[in-house]
């Protein structure tokens, strides 16, 4: 079997990065064009772009010329997106509109009501939205987000929770990378040895992202109502590379003894798993026992850093539970997760 | 008036080295008396001393010559213990046995029954306790204890909402600085971007201690009866080196619009002030507007390190109210805090 | 007697706050104008300045209106330049043309053949080069700029080893705070945990900048004839905030025991310390015994962070001695080095 | 082909930890013996050892029971050790006296004159010291050392220039990780934000064990005559986790045009590349060329971590030659080092 050929939009940037990474050794796809700004069209990759990862940049990208992203020099059903929310909305669009299949990390049209805000392990069922999607816009092809670095996170620690006794309440605060605000992103003089207890949008994502996720398809055009749970989030950055921490307390529908809790989260497999979809963890949410665990820059590439890794899970005073949870902010947090969702767009018939 | 002899217990460690700093500049109080470890017994404090403090030692202390901390060879009335808990029992309990007024951080005696758990803006009456803990145990001296250095914190943010509020709820996260876990304290290899999701009994220290702190002199022979408001804490460490940084989610008896949360914190004002005690911050709340404060490294150091840094105060989804706190953990949570608790012994004449 | 008007070009920025803040308080000048960028003219400092120094900003400078950057709307005779080396050439030159003053941390003019470098306690008469200066380019004012960061901190040690012994040849290897760079200056992705052995141009200055402080006026128009000594720099950036350290090997033209050499560092004192200007240090070079010291970060600010400290003054198996020192990059080696660079024009009447 | 069966002494420590992590998948060695400090043993492997690496505990050695580090219980013919200096010397020799070939990464035998202190690529012919030691100790097994770790980074990027130009002199600062310092190792509250310009012993171990490595084998009895050249180094521990950078400048013999010393450096190849050993790096000098690189945190795990990484190679105004070098330190710089040691004794016969 070829491979897909797909495309990554940003692809010089910290997401873009990470997709030309991951996508170089992905058994299903095959990086077929690279678009980015202005500034880096024309130039070969190894050029136009300050590789910041650890691992080489892979050979094969180096002499692809990078182009401006605009639909049509690439004939391949996908695009990739990891632009960033100022301006991949319109370009989205564009691609869209003119017949790909844009599996986009930004947030510009996460929250529409007719585009999937996907977690395949949560709510496969919410690519029923992509039939109404195309004929109310009436674009050839379609927008598949996924969600916010931290909500994605959040979301597979609860996951099990909500299927097996109901999630009510939930307080989160997060202790974030600085990985996830991009190139240059947070500059050094405000982090070493400091942290700042504040990114911009970033709570209300959490909030109300999580609630689409966990929403059911309603009605014949396919709407998302939102599930009841409620959220409160207070969201930090600190002085870590790799791997956004968040510490939970959940309040259940149904009350369940702690060893039932971490029996749900360990054992809970969804359809990505089930379909054997090459990036899916084996384990979606990963439980360790020690009690200083789990620590961003020891535990976050557990599972290829595609699980949410959880420990100290305890009761709580006030909720039914409190944990720690952490997830790979650039890898589950963005590309991976689009990867997954652009596997299950494939082994579900959504692109050729 | 001549100044009072004090002594310092610990006086090498981390928080000794700050008793040494703000009580050598210090209007009431003189140091007469440095003790330490055995190791550190016989030598100079200049040579005992690994000072790890940004300013010098002061130059008064260099060659005091550092005893074994046993009562009798120091006759001043006060001494102040910078001893780690894991010793600090017994070694206190002596110098009270023989008329010492111990004034101490440490953990060994905070939830003593006949304790004090002090801080002047909140409970000033748990003083009452003096008298029953002399005749109780037969001593002559007494021991005075100051809360943990986040519990601190914490309770100076909650004190003006539980007075024109009501407290009924706390959640509460910290991020905690490393030289809160003394020296050599928190190895590098672990913390250096990183973070660790653990800090040994200090959950359980926040939730109890807050309790007793807010909690009624009752009957009488001067028990504390706690206060009934309910607390939930996730500790973490981060690596920062002075300042803990918590984030609040404050279910208040009495709702009320955040612009009187705010006034109410802004205004609060209680004993150490009316009294002037030369310690006592102006405000003992400061509140800020900027969205993306405080931040340990540029705030902690406001009025003197004695106050607790308030900011991003909001409407909490889940509960009443939400935001961020910070308080210097080495000095108003350490050695700040004793010497406030010392100026309200001598201004209240519980010593000469 | 009333204080000498003084403004400040770039006030917004790293530099600038030093300025601001140093200068608030500064017995002989008096901030009463305030210039920076399109962007933030027009709005009160507070609001157009970013300020990240730990010191609360000044009450004075709050309300203050920034201003763009023109000669005539301040009739002071002294501004202090604190723009980046790309923007300050022309606006510099226009005004010292106006008839300023103009005391510059600067790169663009350091090298000119007639304008002052200055460190007022080596080269105090290289201030004969204003008046060819005035001549040659027919201005009413002129330019005095201060040394790089690295160079000036460098040189202070350098001084009394020349004066006593002469240097020949200089080993340095720089590893510079983030402040240097600014702000934001280096992102945190780049520098967490990690170093970058490159500063651009950064050698080059050390090198150059060094020979022409050291060196001689000559001739009747007043040209620098470098210093014969031979330099070879490597620069590196380090997760530091303030503080640059530099491991140094000097060749001395006179070989020296070590205790001389030490003694010539330790009682180097020169004009400023001579004439008591209200900034220069009472030591301009602090050298430690101990044998982990200096450290950025507990010796920086030693002498208000207006000297050189140096430690580890020991044998060289290569060349005559080696040696580690510490500047503050953002106080003697920027803001404080103008500053005193003033001082000095003003007691020596080269400003009313 | 059955494997060779090793034991590991200090297991349990950081360099101990990495023997395990790269001996596990060895096509050559199997791990037959854990040795730890009296505290651990008895325990499992899992239970005893507080894993500190980003890759998950080999599953093999998890129910290893740790034992007390004696010979006897352990048959296998190779023993590596990761031993600290301070409790290495006297292990070491009774292993070897009982017929064990030592490889050592302590440093306790590294400067007796029948001891080789081997690196593959540059002195494989001091195996020669084997037969001699056998002899004069009258011990059934042997000694064989790996430099310091800084030691190999410096003379893996010199060994090309000695063999090529010749080397006359070296200057050295290095920027070392704080995961050379074991653990715990450095505090945090030393090393966050700052750096500290002294490692014991360090300097020493630059300056002698390079001379010796370079030696040559003299006399019947084989001694090593250390060879000519002069070094002097300054040391200092910095905030980075893995990876230790030096900046050099060397003094060549005969003088070469830049272009050659890089070309020399990059075609650099010996003996382990020769015969193929498994840890062998297929370039032992890896050349960087763009400007800001070798970085730690980026380079660090090139050729994976086995060789060293050179950048910024450029003329010196004061000597040939300068350029900053980058070593893993805990992998070619310790346990790595040990394996291709025990890879060439193998090779060579000197273990069956």
């Amino acid at each position: 079997m070829s491979k897909l050929k797909v495309g990554i939009l940003g692809a010089t940037g910290t997401v873009g990065q990470r997709f030309v990474q991951l996508l170089s050794a992905h058994p299903w796809f095959e990086i077929a064009y690279l678009a980015a700004s202005e500034r880096s069209a024309g130039k070969p990759y190894a050029e136009a772009c300050n590789w910041k990862l650890s691992t080489p940049m892979p050979e094969r990208v180096r002499s692809m010329i990078v182009e401006e992203p605009e639909p049509g020099t690439f004939d391949g059903p996908v695009v990739f997106s990891g632009l960033t929310g100022d301006v991949a909305g319109p370009v989205e669009e564009a691609f869209a509109k003119a017949g790909y299949a844009v599996v986009s990390n930004a947030s510009s049209h996460r929250m529409d009501p007719d585009v999937p805000l996907l977690i395949p392990e949560i709510n496969p069922e919410h690519l029923q939205l992509i039939k109404p999607q195309l004929e109310r816009r009436g674009w050839k092809g379609f927008i598949v987000t996924n969600p916010n670095c931290s909500t994605i996170a959040l979301c597979l620690a609860l996951a099990p929770l909500e299927r097996a006794f109901g999630v009510e309440k939930v307080f989160v605060v997060t202790m974030q990378a600085v990985s996830g605000a991009g190139y240059p992103g947070v500059p050094s003089l405000d982090v070493l040895g400091n942290l700042i207890p504040h990114i911009p949008k970033e709570e209300r994502k959490i909030e109300e992202e999580t609630r689409k996720i966990f929403g059911r398809v309603v009605g014949a055009e396919g709407a998302i109502e939102p599930h009841p749970m409620r959220l409160s989030a207070q969201t930090t950055r600190v002085p870590v590379l790799e791997g956004h921490t968040e510490t939970v307390f959940v309040q259940l529908r149904e009350e369940a003894p702690i060893d039932e809790v971490k029996r749900a989260m360990r054992e809970f497999r969804a359809l990505p798993q089930e379909l054997g979809l090459p990036s899916a963890p084996g384990r979606p949410v990963v439980v360790l026992e020690a009690e200083d665990r789990p620590q961003p820059r020891l535990d976050s590439e557990l599972e290829g850093g595609m699980a949410t890794v959880v420990g100290r899970v305890r009761p709580c005073p006030l909720t039914s539970v409190k944990f720690v949870l952490l997830g790979h902010n650039t890898i589950r947090g963005a590309a991976g997760a689009a990867i997954l969702n652009a596997e299950l767009l494939k082994a579900q018939g959504y692109v050729p």
